[in-house]
């Protein structure tokens, strides 16, 4: 079977097969072939191919900086901004970086062959729930080349094939990393195949990597919100993605000044650009008019830009006045919405109505207001007394972070390598048979 | 926001909008409300709730018996089979035994709330991973109305709402189950849209259904293979199926004969038209000569029909050929293809490649090759010295099945209703921001 193309058709209208439907394909069917292999990887065969692929990495450092710079070349033809080149640039240190990410994946636990629960039944059979890869997962992604390696050490790591789609504008520096990521799979027995890469520059390469249905099991996109809602409405394999991450910070009428100001203020200002950023302050109106100065201090020096419900602006006057619009915003910025509540109970409503179920906190010392809120608040993330910039798998313990869901299917919250798995029931028995 | 209506276009090209699609979107929009809040139940409320719909139920037997005499006469204009109606049809009894089924749902372990994990971080945060419901299931069902009893009490047992969708052969008969199940609803504070019904014979209804991404979580399709290959071949929302069983037994040639004649013989004539009955039986070549003349002998008396590989027909002459499609074959009947292998490996490789991942068992004293067997064999449930009748929620515990997953995407093999939760991160500090 092995190299074997079958030739598709795809979608309702019949389109003529060209060299890009065939050559995905190919990929594809390759891709799953290569899963098997990398499923039945002994821990110790995956910690030195790792290890080994990190030392490639290194060892070729000129040829990736070489294909860095012909990308680097061509970022005005795609219209990339300084910041979006500074994310494309690699220099050996850099380089260096991306190796040692790989060397913190290859000694990550294993995340394959865990019996996730084991029980006896009256009959006398064991059952046992066993943690499998999932086979092959699908990546999109844009402009930072160091997704490239990360991505293929955690699939590999989890016994999974890979494959990798990333952005026009690094074709040839992802290009060149892969080729040296795959330098050390011959020693062990695998094929070129276990990390895919799609290096054609056409689009349409995206939606047929969606339909392949039979041989993709997951795809992750990583990127702005438009990618994403993109592959969603196009995919017909399981997507795993977080949209947007409206986040919020309620502080409770029994919070501590102290705590509420730092992590408030944590929350929004450490870094704006990213999801786990608070967007909306809420804040009790029995607390608000000690809190809210302190806090609007501290904002205005930082640049902070506020708008507030009218109580908010009846305690700090000058403010901007927040529109309904701004209580779903994700500015991704130095601006934040505040909003005085009459309880917890509105605080929870409003986090119902307008958040993005991505991560959210209450301050309080108040314990039965604490489990109230984490009871009925439905985030991935819920916090007690901590910012939520916390959401993260580095801080969670995780190793590693594939990436993040606000989905409730199959993976949530910060995604480790162990959400790269699924599971099978082995059963043992000494004879047993259905009555 | 309640009942409120979002007038939605589906689709690419712009369709005038018609009363099945606004009525299938309040449907779902409503079921989503219902969720949040059935997602807040306390499990001793569940329990009553569900004890009280299994007393409707009986209550209500007589309006069920008459909607169900309606069905039945229309049965010859759907082409029912005599099999197919004796599936439909309703008596008291069986109306119990219905209603039995949700006091067994009403008194299992409540899935949401559990604490899956929980550690602490160098950093003093307590991080928990805590279950909670899906939100909104649809279920798409054929002719036997004891599934809509049955998934509407597994769904609010896990704190989801759940929209039912079931055949047109039996729509007053649901119709009528489902209003007897809301009865209750309302002394709980409960809007009717927990249990949500699609009543029109439309087919469009399941494609506008199926397009409901913001409010259904969370497809499963029961049925034949065609309805499920059209599911998901137009769900834009997740899934969860099993097309087919394609289950082996591998008799190794360190088997006890007589376990393995047993197991062999019980896998596939106890019920044969079932995904977890044995299709193709995979023999050792040592031991083939002793075991398939009293395999033999019993299939012959029970009147299966086997198809056998060229050595097979050797130890059984007379037997028919089997040609290479039969390998693939589901055939739900007494028809069993019969193949001695040279080896474990060549046993393996043979489920890998014909395989549907289902259920696939060895009958063998050797703990090595059972090891290398369950490590190798790639199925949802992998057995040794059992049959592959056994892969069953009941069998295992889960009080109740939901579904079987030949898919490797949140759930696998026999679902319970702890499958019907994902989680959320509860996350403790005391005032920790990140650095």
């Amino acid at each position: 079977m092995a190299g074997e193309i079958r030739f598709t058709r795809y979608g309702r209208h019949e389109t003529p097969i060209g060299y890009a439907e065939v050559t995905i394909h190919k990929i594809c069917v390759q891709a799953k072939q290569a899963a098997s292999t990398l499923a039945l990887l002994d821990s110790r065969v995956k910690v030195r191919l790792l290890l080994k692929m990190a030392r490639a990495l290194e060892r070729d450092w000129r040829a990736i900086r070489r294909s860095n710079e012909k990308d680097l070349r061509k970022a005005g033809r795609f219209g990339l901004t300084a910041a979006m080149k500074d994310r494309l640039y690699l220099d050996h240190g850099r380089i260096e970086e991306m190796a040692e990410a790989v060397r913190t994946v290859a000694h990550l636990k294993d995340p394959v062959g865990r019996v996730l629960k084991r029980w006896r039944r009256p009959s006398g059979l064991w059952i046992e729930k066993v943690s499998v890869p999932l086979g092959v997962i699908l990546i999109i992604y844009e402009s930072r080349p160091n997704v490239t390696a990360d991505c293929a050490s955690l699939c590999l790591k989890s016994g999974n094939a890979v494959i990798l789609r990333g952005g026009r504008e690094a074709v040839e520096t992802n290009r060149a990393i892969v080729d040296a990521l795959r330098k050390p799979l011959a020693s062990f027995n695998l094929p070129p195949a276990s990390i895919g890469f799609v290096k054609t520059r056409a689009y349409s390469a995206v939606n047929l990597l969606l339909k392949e249905t039979e041989n993709v099991s997951l795809v992750i996109p990583r990127g702005g919100e438009a990618l994403i809602r993109k592959i969603a409405a196009l995919s017909r394999i399981p997507v795993i993605k977080h949209y947007r991450g409206n986040c919020h910070v309620y502080i409770d009428r029994d919070a501590d000044i102290g705590k509420a100001v730092a992590i408030a203020y944590n929350a929004k200002v450490q870094r704006p650009g990213v999801c786990n950023a608070m967007e909306t302050l809420l804040v009790h109106r029995r607390i608000a008019p000690v809190v809210l100065p302190r806090l609007g201090k501290l904002f205005l020096e930082a640049g902070v830009e506020l708008r507030g419900c009218p109580v908010t602006r009846r305690i700090l006057p000058g403010i901007k006045e927040a529109r309904e619009q701004d209580w779903y915003e994700e500015y991704l910025d130095l601006i934040l919405a505040v909003r005085v509540v009459p309880s917890l109970d509105e605080a929870v409503r409003h986090i119902t109505r307008y958040g993005s179920q991505h991560s959210d906190a209450i301050v309080t010392r108040n314990k039965r207001a604490a489990e109230l809120f984490v009871h009925a608040v439905d985030s991935a993330s819920v916090f007690v007394n901590a910012s939520t910039r916390l959401a993260d798998g580095g801080v969670y313990g995780f190793g590693a972070e594939v990436g993040i869901s606000t989905d409730k299917f199959h993976a949530r919250g910060p995604m480790g390598i162990e959400d790269l798995t699924s599971y099978k029931y082995v059963v043992r028995g000494t004879g047993q048979i259905r009555e």
